[in-house]
């Protein structure tokens, strides 16, 4: 049985990793951590949880000192130094926030303002995304879990742009997510009244998801890439669906595309690429760590559009993570995951 | 491995079934039906099923032939017949429908129209409602699973109501459902800018679960009992929430009371007692088979308040039906229910 | 053209007042306070208003001395100060609080904890209901605008309990309220992934608007009525649903009671008696001033059931406030109010 | 007072023209009509217009022979024959189908499968998009009214368009509506639980309103224009967000595109440019004929991005058309339309 620290539990994220981890043979919660609720039960933040996890918040260090791999769901800037503990305490660690996401600590500074504090650290930690990179994943001790809509909008584009069917330019991703994307804590903008019944943009080219979708496409494509990502917010409480456009390669059909996409998400259990006809849709796939692929083709303008629709907060982080635990610890990475999305 | 069948399994409780009963480890769906998409794949009616139950829907005489079990989602008055047949091929059968629900042949005419067509199917089912009933239920071959209103509405009354703490004229049965219960089908009523922003009560006090809510309760106070019951339409898409009044007999007090709860309900793992203060809440039980309630007690009028929250197509309908199975086939009663619910 | 002056414009009763006198033909807004937003224009806090009111937040001390008539909506406690400034600039004041509302003394002490700073305000306001006490509201110049619950229980009970059809004891007024009701304020249980998809009770037996109710139905009925008010939490923004159960008298009929209610309301222009078989439903009374009842009779056990749908910003707020208003400068009552509501 | 005859009164479009007409002080609705409720009152379809529209559904011909315009709301291919009858019986003719809105009858042909019955009548119609048209419209008597797409995504994108600011090849039109646009008839894709919590693309390249959009920016630009557009399904009732994109001409800075926007709509009283920083939003602008668009500038990728948001039934629907016919009767363009969007 695998011991499963939880370091930031009472987040969305954490209290996520809670529940899916409820569910797998293998691995189990030993200790949980929050700041803002040290010396209470999770079960009192989160009621649904009543005499299911009852266990008190600790302080992170009990957490590491008790775990086999901690799962770390902080803000930005904060699971440096916890990674740094639990290498020294040979202990796994698998963050969800963002503080190794970015390879370039030129980007990092950039987008998050903060430097890296120890550079082999960095060098050492690997981008789980397992689809893309599962063999990188093998072994390591420190994973860098994908964001939400970094997840999706690769997963979108990846055979178009790794076999080079369309144009690395002028790609677009239009994503639009759930409330629970933006945390737990209360504020206007998800104050009930207010977004109830609304529909907006924001961060419109300036979201730091950004730079990290681009580094996932251009290591696919092998060139730099350049996006423009839009996210939206949507009056549901999980799921994002992003819509991505590129240009078609002058002479290459549909076909081929379509093609390209079967073959290499083939073997990609969590990966399902609908019928032609069929469209992504979050409804389909939340609460389970699928991602449901919907192909796309504006023959007129020679564009491919490329839905894809994740939960946020399970192939877009608690999921995702781990999936990623299942790899390290050489499971199946299936394991705990094989999750029947509800029809409703 | 338990061989279920389901009949009528592209309804919502049918689909419930599906899901719940692919994290079942002990039982696993061999044939589904349909009227309506006989030859159809479940996951073309379900798309969030893709890959996971492609099986095609088949007769109903399929269904019998291959199972150790049947359930049936069907319209009231068909599963009269089905039953038959299932006790003739020595299949055991589990109605999620009204045929065998109220034990008067004079009440189902009333309230339902029809009649018994076989008198002894009706004398040898069992009313599976197991929090009350679980030894009646052991060894049955006909379950009569109860409908999602008459679960939880003696499930928040029945502690105050069978040890005579409440009087039993003049208890109030205000309950509130999501929209699942009014089923697949497309209507003006679930369509969603009608329903949307919207809350109503419905069939006040001639609604078909008034005869079954006081059949219940009458068995557990051994009188017969008359109530009143308003149901109404919720703006979700699952959960009902039953807040109950009754008046407290004279010289009774809430200790009393809150201790009766507790007693009744010490090793019932489905139903969860929440300390005073809370609030049973639909959002904290969707998804799973776990029933919440909360006591209230208004000392001033002298009335009880008790509020029972279930998942209407899990305790209400699905998750139920499986308890059901686990005892006649003698497993745990948990088994494949041990669900957590997720905390948004 | 009467001035309007609002203290505690930034609110949601505030807000929708702004709204509604926007389309008001004899009245203006001339000046709006707010002691969060003093300094910033309406609209930068309500984007919605941009370019229809962009006026500044000053001092409630410059919004008196505008204005003819001033509307606050304040937290409880603060209104009474402002009541006697508006008095002595000969200012009529309306309080959308609850200050004003409870005649006795020790219930205001009991139930919000507060006293009467000058008892001759108090013996000189007058309860704005109109519906009930028009005749009083006329010439006063200290209106209390009644709540929301406080004003559509009532008006769902009132022609029962004034000719005496119904017993006075063991009346339940169980409601539900969209999440406009408690305010523009984030909280975790007004955060939208924890209230969507979500339903509960609260405050059941223990709510503020307990005594109101009372005192209105024993103004009434002529006999103090002791009642039992559970309110709820329902997802959407705006509307409230009273579901109102009430002991018919014996040898009373429904016909009786359907002759009442149509007597008591035949000239009541924003009350709406549905025909038998309807239900009163938020959905349909949405941004107008309507209240909408619906009867509804439980033979078999002798209840009657009254439910009532009103909006609780405009019926249960401001625009019962702009009723009053128009009363007591001498208006048509309807004046600004003739909304239709959208239908969807 | 205007006489105005609505045919097709019972669609979602032809109820709100009700409801925005009940409140114009220059006109009245004198006759609707309805094939699927012809006889019925209007307030039995719509229980919200209870008391206040009661209207009873008469045949076509009558509406037409009682009315100074009439406003047609019918399914495609109904509104020729409708209109040779307008034109006859002398009486102007507002179409809200699609009828009218191709020129060409060959893109007619191709989208719609049709053809035109009387090109004369065609020439004569004119397309009723004030804020292009203006001039055009006057004096009309056959006005073609814009869909909901194609009020939006050309209102965002018509100042960069016409100053050329941008790029006319590869401008995407990213959409989201509310449910309202698909109707009124219930289907499994509105049927509330399987919308509710949903999101999702449809018709990706291949929906109706593309040539009409395209036609449009054509008119603005005076060149060829071929788009991408991509409608999306949003779980609330109202409501449209276009979120276009196009890339910035070589030189163009955002600062030139910013000052064409307001010069371009600077006395435009229903477009409402935002400042910079704000995003448009549903939230704001529903129940109300306003525009509200948002500016971005993706710098890094050289694209602008521009949001509108209108209320898919007011200024995407019923309440464009009344402003044609205020435009077309010589009123003042605002009459009947100066609304406040309520803040929640």
């Amino acid at each position: 049985m695998i011991k499963v620290g939880i370091v930031g539990a009472t987040g969305y994220a954490g209290c996520e990793l809670v529940r899916l981890l409820n569910a797998h043979p293998e691995a189990e919660v030993v200790a949980v951590s929050s700041v803002s609720f040290e010396g209470k039960a999770l079960s009192e933040v989160y009621p649904s949880y009543l005499d299911i996890n009852d266990m008190v918040c600790e302080s992170a260090d009990e957490v590491v000192s008790k775990s086999d791999v901690v799962f770390a769901a902080l803000p930005h800037g904060l699971s440096q130094e916890l990674a740094a503990d639990c290498v020294k305490n040979n202990v796994k660690f698998i963050d969800l926030g963002a503080d190794f996401r970015l390879e370039s600590e030129d980007e990092y500074k950039e987008w998050y303002g903060g430097s890296f504090l120890d550079k082999s650290l960095h060098e050492e930690s690997v981008y789980g995304l397992p689809e893309f990179f599962r063999d990188d994943i093998k072994g390591k001790r420190i994973i860098s879990n994908p964001g939400c809509y970094t997840t999706c909008s690769p997963l979108a584009l990846a055979p178009a742009v790794k076999n080079g069917l369309v144009e690395l330019k002028g790609i677009i991703c239009n994503c639009a997510s759930g409330v629970t994307g933006a945390g737990r804590k209360p504020s206007q903008g998800s104050h009930y009244p207010e977004l109830n019944e609304g529909f907006h943009a924001y961060k419109a080219g300036c979201h730091r998801h950004t730079p990290e979708i681009e580094q996932t496409l251009s290591r696919l494509s092998g060139e730099k890439v350049t996006i423009t990502f839009v996210p939206h917010l949507l009056p549901v409480n999980r799921g994002i669906l992003a819509t991505c456009y590129a240009d078609v390669k002058e002479g290459v059909t549909y076909e081929q595309i379509r093609k390209a996409y079967e073959e290499f998400y083939r073997d990609e259990y969590f990966v399902r690429l609908l019928p032609d006809g069929m469209y992504a849709d979050i409804h389909n796939i939340k609460y389970s760590n699928y991602c449901d692929i919907s192909l796309h083709f504006d023959s007129r303008a020679g564009k491919l559009i490329a839905c894809a629709a994740i939960d946020n907060m399970v192939k877009g982080a608690a999921g995702q993570a781990i999936q990623n635990m299942n790899i390290i610890f050489g499971l199946d990475e299936k394991t705990g995951l094989m999750i029947t999305p509800p029809a409703f």
